[in-house]
């Protein structure tokens, strides 16, 4: 076998900008993990539990936006990335996924860790090649590079996602002895094309129309850009901007945040947009999703530059293929500040104004879920990234909010919105960055990937405040499943295991609190960088419930 | 929505045959969870970790022979299962797997926990169904009824494996208080068809032409029938029988199961067969496969009741579509005792005996994997479960043998040969049977699956030995790997974890042991019943890969 074309592989990724790979060890693989481990530019992690590897990588592109490279075995190996590349197609994170396989002619044989690896991922990625063979073949090389090209280029294009290689090998699978393999010099790179729409600026102008301008932001990196230019629209032009918490626009000027909890109640109609301007991804308030889709806006414009027009709230009229700053920047062309958009905003803000500081004078007698949360909220320093592990504490966060003049990133797996690989995706942003990362996570999706620590890489930076409430807590908040019998062995799976042995077996501080006066106590000591750290903190599920029930009643009365 | 489907659905599962259910929490999922839940004759398993849940699920279905049903929520869940569903799929293993949906409006639409769920295992299941609406509506819920006999009868026909029925839910998902759904009497069960093919024995009678006849016993459950029928054939007409260690025929009379060892050097072509015959799934031995690949028999037929007829030794000449037994039945009406036939089985049988003296023999000076292993089996209880897990553990067990007077029962995940599993699998076999189920591993695959434990249903009959060479030992083993300079952190992945943690996180007995006095010192001890414990065996890589090289030498001296 010619594993020439393997080197040149590595030296395309490299000479097309990535920097990192996530190796999981193998045989049939072996080729590519020498190919990669010997680049002096790229570089590599090795991490054996392909689950764990894949979210550790869409963490590493989520900070780089860059494809990581995975690179796995034979056999269910890539099946284990599954999970994570659903993730990274829905939240549009790019991944440069390679899996070794048999060759074609033992597929279906009953040889040994052989599937059906082609099109493993369906439609979770965004484009799935076959690598020309490995065979002395100068066309077969020469249709690798372009392939390469052309996958690197699809991961990154528009609506950035995964793309898959699978990759046949022959034995042998080892460079022989005294075999050297170069990186040519003069390998083809070929930029992507421009895929920014031409005519993305047609109909803008009929903005001037509308007096009750709603702009949703959606999930989002942290963009200073953004936020100004979403700053100058709020104060200058009086337009009204939500943001969730996984939106990083906690720092534009007058923005709303406490939409899911003021919306759920809300008859008002007073609040209901003439024109909803969308950018970014999905947003967590359900609240809201169901207020835009009972109080529908005459017009949606969704702003993206990708290909899909996600009609989230029903009523998409426009999708405007553009990127989110030249969009908001060529918007006040056409905008002039008018009463009626004033006075529209000033309902907004008013009713978020007053929630806010329910939300900030409200606390549960009990120690509760959403006293932890608060607090520990609160005591986030500044300049840090923040990751929200799903279920209730990207649910608490986005009830809480973010103090606006705080530099804080935030993370959260919403493309599919699973509890399965936050551990994993702090560490992999942990990893690309000197911030201090906090990860806030529940005790199921803490425990669900405890695999995510079982490698050589794990980062001093990383702080984990566990919320221990034995169990999924969210099932206890829903009304379905807190009055069915099943509730606490099918629903909550009540569980009784804490962090502890994990956070001894993988050398994290830990410390454990049970009420308001420990959790005081510890938490200056935990917020401080210097060495990883466990904080868990153990809450009562009932009691959490109440406290969190009272929050919404008290805000009502 | 109308939840008298579900129920239905439920109840037609009980009807056909199926008992037991895995139940990983959701919220779109309830309607299923409850009416599992509810019915009196399904045993209900709740595990939070679909991957680890899958696996038991799997594991179930290896006892119990019928489709165990796997429940999950919407989004990234299913995607979870994927590595046990491949492994299903390959190893033969029914299990039906019912995923809560969006109802598909909401597919696509940056909603949460929406994934495209259809088809989501591709070419891993063997049929792919979306279930009717769960409207008001007679003819989706007859056609419902119809899909769930399809899909069961499929699931268990011919070749078994794995079914998906991808279920589309709408709110609300829970049964309204007062709302009463029974089961229906009169549900209509639809039996399989009989698969079995009516002309199979034509061309059997030509098995009188060979004179040098080899059976080759692939992966099978155990069967007294199946080792009784090899066993005459083996003491009266002289037929030569392999037996793989996951063949279960390690107690046929006069069995071959050394040949990993000896076929390894063998250029000797007295031992190639003018017919071979095959029965059972996949083989273990790498060098038997090479053997024959090179040695090709004149014939080779390929005895199972499946659609698919892999060609491993790439020499097929007929695919006999019955199932083992008659077939094995059927034959010594057309055999004669030979002396040919004699002189074929002995030469087999003599390099089979000198080999297993060899490695009876056999002791490395220094506390090696090999040495482990031996004294282990050795040491395994009359009536007892043995799971292998993949890599070194099942090639040790396949080298070493088991004593063919003993009562073992032999697992290991050779569909698709992965150590993602382990655990998890013997678990779920072990949830079936009284019998002490003792399971051996590498630190790697143990390590890999160690959420196997997450969940309420530990049995205490569960013994795991743990054999902890700091790494993938099998990459050392190796040529290839083991002389590049990346063995270590990329092949091997060195790691310094041990199973103490978990052990003491999911109350096992631990005993750690690392020479030979403290092993013999434990082994009583371990073996014992009672209490579920687990055993770690620290071995040095290095050592453990000369005294396996020495083994060899030695034979070949």
């Amino acid at each position: 076998m010619n594993l020439q074309p393997v080197f040149d592989l590595v030296q395309l990724c490299h000479l097309k900008g990535i920097q990192h790979a996530v190796i999981s060890p193998g045989s049939r693989n072996a080729a590519l993990t020498i190919a990669f481990a010997r680049h002096p530019e790229i570089k590599c992690y090795s991490v054996p539990d392909e689950r764990s590897a894949a979210f550790i990588a869409l963490g590493i592109s989520l900070k780089s936006q860059l494809p990581t490279v995975l690179i796995c075995t034979s056999g269910s190996a890539a099946l284990n990335y599954a999970p994570a590349v659903a993730e990274a197609f829905f939240n549009q994170v790019p991944l440069l996924i390679l899996s070794a396989d048999r060759p074609p002619e033992w597929i279906g044989q009953r040889d040994g860790q052989t599937i059906f690896q082609e099109n493993l991922f369906g439609r979770h990625v965004k484009a799935a090649y076959v690598f020309p063979s490995l065979e002395n073949n100068e066309s077969a090389r020469q249709a690798g590079h372009t392939m390469i090209n052309e996958a690197i280029n699809t991961s990154l294009s528009e609506d950035k996602g995964p793309v898959h290689i699978n990759i046949p090998f022959r034995e042998p699978f080892y460079p022989e002895t005294g075999t050297l393999y170069g990186s040519q010099e003069s390998l083809p790179v070929i930029p992507p094309t421009s895929n920014q729409s031409l005519n993305w600026k047609e109909g803008i102008d009929s903005i001037c129309h509308y007096t009750k301008i709603l702009i949703v932001v959606g999930q989002s990196a942290k963009s200073e850009e953004i936020s100004a230019a979403l700053s100058l629209l709020s104060i200058k032009y009086h337009l009204t901007v939500i943001a969730d918490v996984i939106s990083n626009g906690h720092d534009v000027a007058g923005v709303i945040s406490s939409q899911d909890i003021f919306l759920k109640n809300l008859g008002n109609e007073s609040l209901q947009p003439d024109l909803l301007i969308t950018i970014g991804l999905s947003v967590i308030s359900k609240n809201l999703k169901i207020f835009l889709r009972t109080h529908k806006p005459k017009a949606h414009w969704h702003v993206r530059n990708e290909s899909i027009s996600p009609d989230t709230y029903l009523a998409l009229s426009q999708h405007i293929k553009a990127d989110a700053l030249p969009f908001l920047h060529e918007l006040p062309k056409y905008l002039r500040a008018s009463a009626n958009q004033r006075d529209f905003q000033a309902a907004w803000q008013a009713v978020n104004t007053k929630t806010k500081a329910h939300i900030k004078n409200y606390t549960s007698q009990s120690f509760s879920d959403f006293n932890g949360y608060k607090r520990v909220l609160l005591a986030l320093p500044d300049g840090s990234d923040l990751h929200l592990a799903n279920s209730m504490a990207v649910r608490y966060a986005n009830t809480i909010g973010l103090a606006p003049n705080k530099d804080i990133e935030v993370y959260c797996n919403r493309g599919t919105s699973g509890i399965d690989g936050s551990n994993s995706t702090a560490i992999g942003t942990a990893l690309m960055s000197d911030r201090p990362t906090y990860l806030l996570t529940g005790d199921m999706a803490f425990l669900y990937d405890r695999n995510a620590f079982w490698h050589n890489h794990l980062p001093d930076h990383l702080h984990i405040v566990v919320f221990n409430n034995q169990g999924g807590g969210i099932f206890r908040m829903i009304d379905g499943p807190s009055q069915q019998p099943e509730l606490k062995e099918y629903f909550e799976t009540h569980q009784q295991r804490d962090a502890k042995w994990l956070a001894q077996e993988f050398d994290f501080e830990y410390t454990a609190c049970a009420n308001h006066e420990a959790l005081e106590k510890a938490l200056p000591g935990f917020m401080k960088p210097g060495k990883r750290n466990l904080l868990e903190i153990f809450t009562d599920a009932e009691e959490s419930k109440q406290a969190y029930k009272e929050l919404f009643r008290k805000l009502t009365d």
